[in-house]
């Protein structure tokens, strides 16, 4: 009998980087055939690889290239795109075992990584010599860096230090045929050549795998004020992410909570927030100027009718930990999608005007937080899974998720701030780009992926 | 006699856009055919176009493709490597007349631009909504937005604002068959396909053409400090580098200046600054946290051994205008060159001390200025033109300046901080990439040039 390419990948793989470091058992391969995006098309793998060196990876592409088996690389899983799912013939590449912070570097203030190391572990290194890497998506207490440069990761404090790829300063890339190559720099500032570490952050594996990266590092602020302002409603609470840009206060963190999310946390904790506004904002100063900063935020927020909780500065740091672990970790699914759009910061309050009225006619629930710093939100649709007629129900859902991208666009916004296309945004991908610049897109992934074997149909 | 495809692109030109839009005036043709780099290959340009809107630019493209021309886009010619040389068997696209401001929106932090205007006028115009746009290359009072996005300039406050790629949002781009595409984004963040966006800025116009460029702007500071320190030699103004880093305040403007730029400046504008120190370290905190920074940094200075010039803010905000004009807009030749290598932070010193003991070697003067906050320094290497042997001296001069990469690379450092490679630094390329990362390089020009007349030779 002979085996088919499909079959005999498993068994080069044993050979190529030894049995301990592949499975095939059906657990395993349930475990991880997707991260936490909706799932559309399920799949399973046909191994999870666990790679311990540069060399197991190169040796695991070798050998996929050449039995045409593809490969889904993978961090901690906890994307919420579908990036990390399974598809057909396929092997899931996973970096939980490459976890080692190569080096730090205080005076240089570079860390040089493998992927595999989680977020929340880098800081706590980092923190160790005053330093920070500023990058928090709301998973950094266990996504992993490279997981985070797969898609381009943001999080609370990108509003003052930028996403993940103003971080990144250079990678070690394992290309589709198994060469090793070095794209970017070591020092902070770099133009020799294309921008090819910008290329591959958010490529989401598609061009190569990310084996290690030289990361910038940024000074642990000296001091943080946190302020928490209530609002009667979200309108006047949008009003003040405007006032404090007036103020010309450019805060660390500055986030916002619909009624919806806090009776959700009010769930989730016991707490009583609803009870005392139908919005919050929560803004986080920080450096040398924390303090007069947060004066003048205090003030402007007073000013558009915010009630301040203003003498507890606990429970306002207590607000901020409710916000980002708002989301937990739930799987997406076909009754609850979570949603990633960004517009430009003036129309903030406009968009949540018009998730309101689409939730209402789509009948549908829809709650809402935003990176509010960033004009990124994240409104979060669902029906209920006990609908009589659930057919019907997921139709309605899927007509108003359809509808508030269409209304992103035509706000000058985009599809996915921060979440990335995935598997799961492609099918609104063409809305934003033309097909133009999707051909140039597919042409590129061409170049690096000659045949189709990096994480095919994700991301472009 | 039928015209060569060379001489038939200038009626064509005219054709499509009008003869007030293009020259081929001898004198014009002189002026235009070089940037401010060193020149080693001079090329006569065929014609400049000076385009007054998108669809001159598209119509150029469209003529030179059929003509098989070059097309070299040109904003100011301020570049120093060479990227707006003129070529064989090219025009010069101009986009001096393409410098409007078409929007700026205060509370979305954003400007549209044309690709002529120039940086300071951006900032000007910002300014009146309490607003900059932060890249400053020391060109910044007349260079362009559409060079500065070509080249990826960086400048003084990129040490905490970053370089031009951190600033652009998006693009609109005329691909190299006259397609115009938009890339990237009008938001803060955005991850939807590659990011194509960063790919271009710093592409040299090798890529695509930029005709409209959407940036992010930042709040202008409410406060600056400046403080000038004079140390008795380089490595002590080093360390000084380091200890404000260690002290964890970020600077807007951290900048070195040696001995050799002291004398320098004060042969130029008749100071004394070498008569207070052998070495200038120059350090502007902004923001609300501008005097307890500017107190740190004052502290940990003279605890380094610095004079500080402590007691006349003026003075030291002349010293900062002193050293952004210290290179001035002279031309580099074969006998003077301007080099921006960067390195670790850490490195500075050893990098100056290997500088003077190569000048020392090839007998050639060496002064240095670097964006210390960055570790990008530019050296300046030179020899006398009165030299009884000039070919000799030349030599010597190539001879330190390849030294003074292949040293800057073994510290982990870059052949090119800010300026680019354009034409000048192709040479060096190779040391710094391998011939797999060059050849992936040129397989995108390929993807977007397949006919290679946009600005070959240039980039990579």
């Amino acid at each position: 009998m002979t085996a088919s390419p499909t079959n005999s990948v498993l068994p080069a793989l044993e050979g190529a980087i030894g049995a301990s470091k592949v499975s095939a058992a059906r657990e395993v391969l349930e475990e991880y055939s997707h991260d936490l995006g909706p799932i559309e098309a399920a799949a399973v793998p046909l191994a999870v690889v666990f790679a311990e060196s540069v060399e197991d990876v190169q040796a695991t592409v070798r050998a996929c290239a050449a039995a045409g088996t593809r490969i889904v690389p993978r961090g901690a899983g906890s994307g919420l795109s579908g990036a990390a799912h399974a598809i057909e013939n396929s092997i899931i590449l996973s970096f939980e075992r490459m976890n080692r912070i190569l080096e730090i570097r205080p005076d240089d203030e570079v860390a040089v990584v493998e992927p595999g190391v989680i977020n929340a572990d880098l800081n706590a290194a980092a923190a160790e010599h005053g330093l920070m890497y500023a990058p928090d998506p709301a998973s950094h207490g266990f996504s992993t860096i490279g997981g985070n440069i797969g898609t381009n990761a943001g999080g609370l404090r990108c509003a003052k230090y930028g996403v993940t790829r103003d971080s990144v300063l250079g990678l070690d890339v394992v290309l589709a045929d198994g060469t090793l190559v070095r794209v970017g720099r070591g020092t902070f500032k770099g133009v020799a050549g294309y921008d090819l570490t910008g290329l591959l952050v958010g490529s989401e594996g598609t061009l190569g795998i990310v084996v290690a990266a030289t990361v910038r590092l940024r000074y642990l602020p000296v001091a943080v004020r946190t302020i928490a302002a209530f609002y009667a409603d979200f309108a006047s609470a949008a009003a003040g992410v405007l006032a404090v840009g007036r103020a010309r206060v450019q805060p660390a963190i500055m986030e916002l909570m619909d009624a919806g999310s806090l009776a959700d946390a009010d769930r989730l904790n016991g707490s009583d927030l609803l009870s005392r506004g139908r919005a919050l904002l929560l803004i986080q100063t920080d450096g040398f100027g924390a303090e007069p900063e947060a004066e003048v935020v205090r003030r402007v927020l007073a000013e558009t009718g915010a009630a301040l909780l203003d003498d507890d500065p606990e429970e306002a740091e207590r607000l901020v930990f409710l916000r980002r672990n708002s989301r937990g970790i739930g799987q997406d699914s076909q009754f609850r999608v979570g949603e990633d759009v960004a517009v430009p910061r003036s129309r903030l309050v406009d968009y949540v005007h018009e998730l309101e009225r689409m939730a209402a006619e789509h009948r549908v629930d829809v709650k809402v937080v935003a990176h509010a710093g960033d004009g990124n939100l994240h409104p979060e649709f669902s029906v209920d899974p006990g609908s009589p007629d659930l057919a019907e129900a997921v139709t309605r859902l899927n007509e108003a998720l359809d509808e508030s991208i269409d209304v992103a666009l035509a706000m000058g916004g985009t599809i996915t701030g921060e979440h990335g296309v995935g598997s799961f945004k492609l099918r609104w991908l063409p809305l934003e780009q033309s097909e133009r610049l999707r051909d140039l897109q597919h042409r590129i992934k061409d170049v690096f992926d000659p045949h189709g074997i990096l994480n095919p149909g994700k991301a472009v």
